[in-house]
């Protein structure tokens, strides 16, 4: 038995922060009060309602995760948020059109009061919208303080022990680093310059590391897998993690990729197109933001399938992926994927996947688990990148420059339940008992 | 780092012995002979194409499965079988219209020469077919002596080392065990009375085992899985093992499942269809046969959601499965779900497969990968039902009443894998390094 | 310009019975309330939404249908019916769930006003059912009685100058017609006899007939369509149709078919699927019942795709039509079709077709459009078998032995709009002006 | 009864030219030839296995389209065309992978001898290609007498009596008309200054017209929907119709639309998608390209629906079309498409269509048809459009600014049929008759 690492219990309240307070993070606020209220159960939520087994199958022991390790509870949390657009939680959620007004109506005071702070935003990142609740200020860095004394305020008002961030915004347009991005000098020096490279999404990363908040970047665009963030956070010691919610097709083809290796069965091709008509289709159909998403979505088949070590299965893949606006679908994202699989003797099959998804119903319960997971990874004394989270992302941060991210969903499931059975002082599961 | 096991080595000749000679068989036998003439690589085959990963990711260690362990070569299998139907393999591989003349032409010679024996069969288990090239004795006992010389015939003349059984026959009709199956001593009464509750299948099976040579059983009626064989397994210290080849929709189902589960999003019911036009379409468009396969893929999603641990999310589910007999499709079974989960605040989604797949290409590799597997665990001392295999079974044989079957393949594809490493004296991979 | 046709005026309140008060007939009536209390356009109403078009294209006269013939206003509607379950119209709508409630609440008192006369029902027709509101009689003859009071005494209190009868009931067992049906004779003998062979549905159907009311049968079983029921109509003079509403599935395959026929495409097998899990999908789920639906579903391949006159490309058709009872579907049934083609040079090609469907919402509207268009029949003079109006059913009753129904759905729509040009007399369209 | 028109009998050769010898123009002639020598059926040919229904249905006459019209016999047919880089038929069979080896094998020796003519070239217009066979000259009007001098040579050498070209080659880039199309006399002095403006399509056009060739146009550029072409075919009274092969997702949406509206249900939004990973697949990569095929695909829907009548049901459709490159699936162009529509009280429903068609098989039949009808539309005295063949284009080219071409399949086969039943002095059809 490996000895228990100490963790900090979870008292008092904590404060979940989110930049962009549209469909995902009002979905994600009403589910958890209406948990809390109607004692509604938070489906989608491993945190909340996945067991771990512990030990041999035979011995049945397979506890909930929130009471095996230290996790803050549902009724501790406070929601707060930035948004340009919307003035309010109910106002969101009614734009957003994700819940039905039956669901909205009985906490719609709750939702309504919790009031968006004016939000840092730059069409320059997202030019299908505009903001009308934006910060002014004279520079770069004013903004990052101005947000520091946001989240300071919000800390104060709202008698908070700890927060968290998660970035619930749209995807901002595609931008490789560049230099401003190698060192917190540089970065910072950035700010004061307002150099035009440094994105809103950043500006919140800086802010959260450096008032000790940890960070989980939900959407594909560079925030904290920069050299700067990462230097920030060991300073700091804090922790955080990315990128882009691990949802919908992107979700289906790491569960499906995984079985086909397991199989070795070959791969000859991955076309993905997906419909949807939210604010984030209308983000996404700009080209440079879709590069942010496609980048994202496009790694995953790659590292899961090893086609270094499996050229003659998966040395020659076309991976196509593709986003379409489609107005009557609204919030109810819809996947097509044609999969092209060969088998013994090279003969080709076809599986076709088609994934009618609501985007902010599988989106909400992970900014849930990563707010309490973030929380707990922080009580327990971690910092930097939280390779156990890549459960949760498209896109995982990696660790190290030399193995790359995890993107098999069931490994990252071994290693999240793994690193909590480690923590906690049980034998981690090989299920190669009898 | 544990001590390996002792393994004899995989020196001579490897008989694969099938009862049944059709459309599996036969494309199982061309792709290995395609495979060591022509060089064609056996796609879909673990044992041939996997790798395993031992150590650290970092290590770089990943070695192909069959130079980790020491499986016999495909270059010493040899192959034989019993059908009642086709005379030879170039002739039921035509029949069966799976491969293509191209693939046929260059390896007719030594496909024609593999003759089949005379089959054990009776119409009263499989409704759909006619025998021609049928034993006849006086008794069930007389017929399992038949086999059993056919057996000791087919070892002497084809010079082999050791022989493996792999039933790729038709499903036979759905029967619950009796009284016959509850020992060696009552089985044995039951052949010499012509027990009529003895199916053709478990003559084979006892013939086998009590010629010391493994069985597996590809479909899904009862053939190992009863009292009587174990306890002969036992006694003769034989590797058995089943059942029903996991491949199409139900592997799909085994690779969702897992998916959804691990994301904690409710099912409210999974609808499946087949359409499948060769001769098992046709076995399976009896219902006693279908029942066979029907309880076999029934029990898939029972035991992987663990309904008993997750009752909100697992405890109502409608689990349909139809198979329909549809000419137009050949051998090439097509299936559709229809799979309706829940997500957070209970908001529903659809997902829809559809699988266009070729049935005997899926399971040709999972012949030749239990052929291998079973004649290994033999060497390294094994017997009785082998669980570490459950990785290529629809409805896998348990080992204690107490846990039941492991149906998740990614849990199925560790626990062979570690077996592989427990075996050969490395660490079992637990994925909770960093 | 042909002469128009002597029709009398719509004056007066037209009266619409159903027999069944459950999930069609409940929304057909909450439909029509909406559409005159609320000015909701009657969508999928070819009577109320169609235009047809007069002349030449280039005169841009399209009138719409209920501007141009002389139909029942919905404002003149009145609505009642008989049903074994359901106590009133609010009640059954709630029951079927196929309306939200924000749409039946604003209209929940008139739904409730809409009680159901004790219905004539008999299990031994509709298995899966029990029925609690029943008449008791002693003899067949006394409920067709009761039914022909039941018809008086609504004409009477509601003031209604005309009435039309639609069954909108489960679908019975599957019988052949017998003696009892081949003469309006034998059928009377049998009422009195109480024959086991007369059905509920040919009761209502006999006694709409004498009472002089039109009758249309939405469902597959036999009510009209019998030499007893053709010959009352000749007699009264009453006009008649039938049978089984097109929806769904049979409605796409009625407008895929003709498409593919007119492109001389080959057709190898069609296979169909459905789930659903209304009252619908458990009372067909009875292989009797199913046995009425698959009958009526089957035929129309054969008639549109004319394989005595195209035997290369319609002579030899797998055709395969399942419904299975899924109780997460809901009202809203899910057909799954597969259709097997093949062209140039016999090369093979599939479409697949997944209809999302509603069943009711489908249904609705031609319970509308029926009693609309068989009241202006009967005004226009007509009786016996209504042809013109195939356009509506499944499987269309044919006028005449030798030539058989029409079920192509572009004909139908022709022969429609055609007979309606004729009757106010104007030139029927072909199409082949330049 | 109207009077017969004179037509001149089909006496003779007729040749066949077709610019563009790809995959459609190879398999168009393989399959030809494989129906004259092996008694293959042309399946998809309505010419050569349709039927055409005189006076009423019980009457029983339906002889076959060329038993009923004088067509030319199959055995009169002689191909030739031109090509940028395939040398003859059987190579480009062979390229495009069509047709498997089995069907090419026995005709090769036929295939090969049809070389290509060198074609008129630019890559301009079709970025994706490079043409290694292709015409120089100093201007495009010494291309056109070029193009005209192949025509006469092939005509001498052939013994031709009529010719007929339909074009068959790669989709050219879009443009608008301009000056240089408004009328013959600015065309031919674009010609001589090789105005930019004018493409390779055009050149051919011009050539055929001017040489009394009836000219058909498979693509969706622009070719003969111009004003000097119209004023040419008119000049020298020439049979010139067009526009884009009607096959696949757009022939299913004028399938699908027909029938949707004939019920009147609504439809809020239609999205295709496209795989192919043919040459055609890699030149509609280029978005110049594409866009000629969105224009031509775009338009159908409105024309069908008629929003101006129906602003209700069809007033506000979100309409997108996708094209994508994706190599596995070679020359099985594959499309889903998705459709919302509503029906009754406004609920939606939705169909989803998959079509794994080939492209090829498809279009071959078309160009046959087109070839024998265009050569029908001369000797029956016809020039200019021939609106009557509208059935096999995407885009057809309307007679008449007032009225706008016809896209609904079943009123284009009605036309055509008409058209022939007038022609031959039989009645049209209207389906009014009991």
């Amino acid at each position: 038995m490996p000895a228990p690492r100490q963790i900090a219990p979870a008292t008092g309240r904590l404060g979940v922060l989110t930049p962009g307070l549209g469909a995902v993070a009002s979905t994600f606020i009403a589910g958890v009060i209406a948990a809390r209220t109607k004692g509604e159960d938070p489906i989608g939520s491993l945190a909340q309602m996945g067991r771990v087994r512990l030990g041999d199958r035979a011995e049945g022991r397979n506890p909930l995760i929130r009471e095996f390790v230290p996790l803050a509870s549902l009724d501790d949390l406070v929601f707060g948020g930035w948004d340009p657009i919307s003035a309010n939680v109910l106002e969101a959620a009614r734009t957003a059109g994700v819940l039905e007004e039956k669901d909205l109506a009985p906490i719609s005071a709750e939702l309504e009061g919790i009031v968006g702070m004016e939000a840092v935003f730059d069409q320059r990142w997202v030019s299908r919208l505009e903001g009308t609740r934006v910060k002014q200020a004279a520079s770069k860095w004013d903004l990052a303080e101005a947000v520091m004394a946001d989240i300071e305020r919000f800390r104060t008002e709202n008698d908070c022990e700890r927060l968290v961030m998660v970035w619930c915004a749209s995807t901002e347009a595609y931008r490789e680093p560049t230099d401003v991005h190698q060192s917190v000098e540089a970065f910072e020096a950035g700010l004061r310059d307002s150099d035009p490279e440094i994105s809103p999404s950043q500006i919140y990363a800086y802010a959260a590391i450096q008032s000790g908040v940890p960070f989980a970047n939900g959407a594909p665009n560079l925030s904290v897998d920069l050299p700067c963030m990462l230097e920030l956070a060991e300073r700091n010691r804090v922790p955080i993690g990315g990128k882009d919610f691990k949802t919908g097709q992107t979700l289906m083809k790491t569960i499906l990729a995984p079985g086909l290796k397991s199989r070795m069965l070959g791969l000859r091709g991955w076309y993905s197109t997906n419909i949807l008509g939210n604010r984030d289709g209308e983000v996404l159909d700009d080209p440079e933001n879709f590069k942010s998403k496609e980048v994202s979505k496009l790694g995953v088949l790659d590292t899961i399938l090893q086609p270094g070590e499996y050229p003659e299965l998966y040395g020659n893949i076309d991976h196509v992926v593709r986003i379409n606006y489609y107005p009557p679908r609204g919030d109810n994202k819809e996947g097509w994927d044609n999969i092209d699989i060969y088998g013994w003797m090279g003969y080709p099959m076809q599986i076709k996947v088609n994934f009618l998804c609501r985007d902010s119903i599988l989106a909400a319960p992970l900014v849930l688990d990563l707010a309490l997971f973030f929380d707990l990874a922080a009580r327990a004394g971690e910092h930097g990148v939280q390779e156990w989270l890549s459960f949760y992302f498209k896109s995982p941060q990696p660790t190290s420059e030399q193995v790359g991210p995890e993107h098999d969903i069931f490994i990252q499931q071994i290693k999240l339940k793994n690193t909590l059975r480690e923590w906690m002082g049980e034998e981690p599961v090989t299920h190669s008992e009898a």
